[in-house]
């Protein structure tokens, strides 16, 4: 299969995935960076991420104008994902979704931490992007570049940002690693949410949380997409 | 196929969906006004959402004297739905259900209230009715006209209303409208619950909820209904 | 089919029911008194809920002997069994559970009450029976007539009671009710923790729950065996 | 089948029950001690539980080193299960996993004790290894025999330990039996959550605890061994 077939196919897989391990509902989207044009992304058609097909992938560029649209309709949120190419050269896949767990932690003070060595991907601490801060009333829908660049800002260096009384956002390096990261945020919120009742929380040291973002690689992030793929009844492909 | 026969159609998928969603369990119903005679609505005979064919759904005055009952026996609550398309000529579709997430809100005065874009649909805030109120001690159940119109009074010009110690009614334009709010309903009031113990909540703003509500069209409610009828097993057919 | 076997299917379907609702896993058990002989009832060999067939349900005594063993092991409890239908000319039908969300309400002073119309079966408030009390250190196991008499006594003329850091056991006029009492049991005591934290909680009252337990029959039980039935996988009998 | 064969059969199938009740998820993992060899274990190559075969079976010595690895790559935890084995000859069976509910109180002080007699087998209450506290900012990967000594100690004579930050590990005279634990122990960690808030917990007391442990054998874990082999699409051996 040619590299970008290859692309294409582990695209629908990783929407497959977020759907059956309920990262996304009927909402929510993942991208990855066009394998030969870094100016380029590819992100689905607006449908939900379990019908998603390779005929519904469409071509955009880092502005999110669609190359290819014929009569398949974009994401009105695809500025989501070229803010976070265009200021990440570095990212090559983002995941948007509404994680029910996280959820909580975009609309409260409570800062989302790991505690769980598999966690330690989101980062030391999860930062929260507010669209009312700098854009006041909206639907809260990123539906614009400017939007998108705000957003992409509060991540800084880091992998994943919170979007107030929305969701999040997830950057990576590759797309099995952007899809590891979101099924582990939601995992350390609902871990977080259960834990902080119960008295003083041991969050991972920093020292810890390096150490695992250093060894996190495809020896643990392959062992879980082939249960993943496995339990989404698809097929399991080369690493793009 | 006529007009009648996509409503009918779309009504059982409704109730599938709501089963498969988790929305109604063995109980709990939805009803559409009839397509060509505004006075009438379609509703099935007393049976499980999960379980309804077409050959269940029945024909109501808006006093829920059935048309065509033959040997079908109507759910006792239909009053429900008969009082609120009485009252408000805007709705189309109701739903009833006793959706797990909203029923402590129904017994406790924590007001429901939006705090994810998604839930925007369900309003403000939403209203409680108490049967206990004008009726005292009953089953709980509607089971006339004049429960009928004292709930769906509770409702003003909302989408929205929970019942102490019962569950919820939800109005809205069309069927898909109603199922979708129904969903999010749920999802706003497990949200709350978990978000509630961990601090000052950030709820939608007023002028947020507002804008979202008016966005609320068929590019959304679609993508949802599509991965529905899947997740249901239920052809997606052309909107009623 | 003769009365019998009508009941042997429906106790099959009943244990099925149970586990497909998660109201037992792999144990706890439900038996119905002998259509023919009050003195004796019906109980699957020592064996979990979703696996047993018709072949597997032996006759015993109140006092828990068996008529048929065979080769087939009983449950240690079924004294549970005996000594309710023992007390109790009204009980025709026994379900005894370690269903989830009551366990806590059996090891904290929390009494369980019903805040849901449909929870209104299993009365104003629920008691909890401690082995501990009369019996000392022991497995928790009710394993002769002197432990199950103690229980059933802590059954009162209600229809459920707690057993402290071990489940509940449920009675009702018939197997059906028996397992609509033990579905709504679980749900009222999932919505009362849930609904306890956040403030003062408007359970039933208890004229309320009197006109309900009045009024809940065929009419509404059926409805949800037929919906049990398929989701357990099994044909709906007439009601034996 | 060899007595071995067997074994090996029935560790695929252990595998596979901890992975449909949701014990692990794609990682953790289980072992048996040699058959015939009681200086070595059985352990799959690195790879999720639900996706693992006969053929992914590899045997190690104590000390972690493989005797048949051809092209296998083994999990870097293998030390875990070496270790437990070493420390104690009564120990059959490890297995080690990140259960959900036993994450939170890894990472607090509050102590994990039974409260239902099904978890009796978990011990009086369970205490926590921090690797943190002799091996500093790690991975928390238990990656030598040294760290793997250091947790195999904290065991005691018992059969849990929870890993900060990480998970558990789980210890029994068979394989079954540590399925079993591992089952239970999941479940007692989510009870214990949920009665905490509700006030006083009443536990098990120690003289319950041990009576029920000493009653714990074949006539119990066998009947859970069929539900959860039928649940996970796996034949019913006869025990190993």
């Amino acid at each position: 299969m040619a590299k970008l077939d290859l692309v294409l196919e582990e695209l629908v897989t990783a929407n497959r995935i977020l759907a059956r391990e309920e990262v996304v509902d009927s909402f929510g989207h993942v991208s990855v960076r066009h394998p030969d044009r870094p100016d380029r992304f590819l992100l689905s058609r607006a449908r939900a991420p379990d019908c998603i097909e390779v005929e519904d992938i469409m071509e955009f560029t880092l502005e999110g104008e669609s190359i290819d649209a014929r009569d398949r309709k974009p994401y009105l949120e695809r500025f989501i994902h070229g803010a976070c190419y265009e200021a990440r050269p570095d990212v090559q896949a983002v995941v948007h979704n509404h994680s029910p767990s996280v959820i909580p932690f975009g609309v409260t003070d409570q800062k989302l931490k790991p505690l769980l060595h598999m966690c330690a991907s989101i980062g030391h601490d999860v930062p929260t992007w507010d669209s009312q801060t700098k854009f006041g009333d909206t639907t809260l829908l990123v539906e614009n570049m400017e939007m998108g660049r705000d957003l992409a800002a509060s991540l800084g260096r880091g992998r994943t940002a919170l979007m107030r009384g929305h969701g999040a956002v997830v950057v990576a390096p590759n797309l099995r690693h952007a899809v590891f990261i979101s099924v582990y945020l939601e995992v350390a919120a609902k871990l977080q949410m259960q834990a902080m009742p119960m008295g003083n929380v041991k969050y991972l040291t920093n020292g810890e949380v390096e150490k695992i973002i250093n060894r996190t690689g495809p020896y643990t992030i392959d062992r879980a997409w082939e249960n993943w793929c496995r339990r989404a009844g698809r097929p399991i492909t080369k690493s793009a």
